[in-house]
């Protein structure tokens, strides 16, 4: 099979970032699974809830899909179980009662503020090895490249 | 909350990537998925096994369970239907009748062969709004950056 350089540069390209991607992802999913001194475990689904509610609390159920990325269903129950642990609740927007937004509990914010700086920590080990002109140009890259996919209507 | 500048980068990073790699996998699995002039649907695991086994054909199980990134309960799943539709067989190893290996049938090769330019061509289109340059540091900076995840004995 003859294929083009540019289009073999570009298959490289993907199947290195989703080995990295994997293997940060495994990593960090260690990490928030089994933090020290916490009591309740978190799962990384959870994790990525409070820290989304964290940046924007108040957050629409169907805003929240997007943000993290899964179906409607499975945010739903995310976010049920969530406010059976005190940690969010839900409640109807004021003025708009059909959408349902979704608000950290003192519990909930107390919880994600303690792990953060954790996470924070553990996600800057992984890329510290890179020199930092190669992390100035990467973050940029990757900015640009999200860009792209936006303007083409990927989602 | 204060975050060092170069742990907030770190983030930035990592958020970036999880946005592109989510962009991408979704538009990857959409044209895998929906991949004109075939006729048996093609999900993008067996997409991947077959890939996989295009690449190193004869695998043992426990190895395309680490390549593809997947738990060992699931890859025995997946080659066992993959099996069931004649794409695969399964066959002890000639030397250690524990060790199961894959391999491709000539149907399963067929297809493989027949979905990989259009995979190829739908990843590139996905990467070539990036420079050449871009291209060729971003590939690069995610080859050191997988090195070093794999030093760090990370998997």
């Amino acid at each position: 099979m003859r294929v083009d350089p540019s289009v073999a540069e570009s298959v490289s390209i993907w199947f290195r970032l989703l080995t990295c991607h994997a293997r940060m992802l495994a990593e960090i999913r260690r990490g928030i699974e089994t933090a020290p001194s916490r009591r309740p475990t978190i799962t990384l689904a959870r994790f990525d809830l409070l820290a989304s509610l964290h940046r924007r609390d108040g957050s629409a159920l169907s805003s929240l899909s997007e943000a993290l990325l899964v179906s409607a269903g499975n945010v739903t129950g995310l976010v049920a179980r969530a406010e059976r642990d005190g940690l969010v609740r839900r409640a109807p927007d004021a003025e708009d009662r059909r959408v349902v937004r979704v608000w950290l509990t003192r519990k909930g914010r107390t919880t994600i503020e303690r792990l953060l700086p954790i996470h924070a920590e553990h996600v800057h080990r992984l890329l510290e090895g890179l020199a930092p002109l190669e992390r100035r140009r990467l973050r940029k890259t990757l900015g640009t490249l999200r860009g792209r996919l936006e303007d083409a209507g990927l989602a």
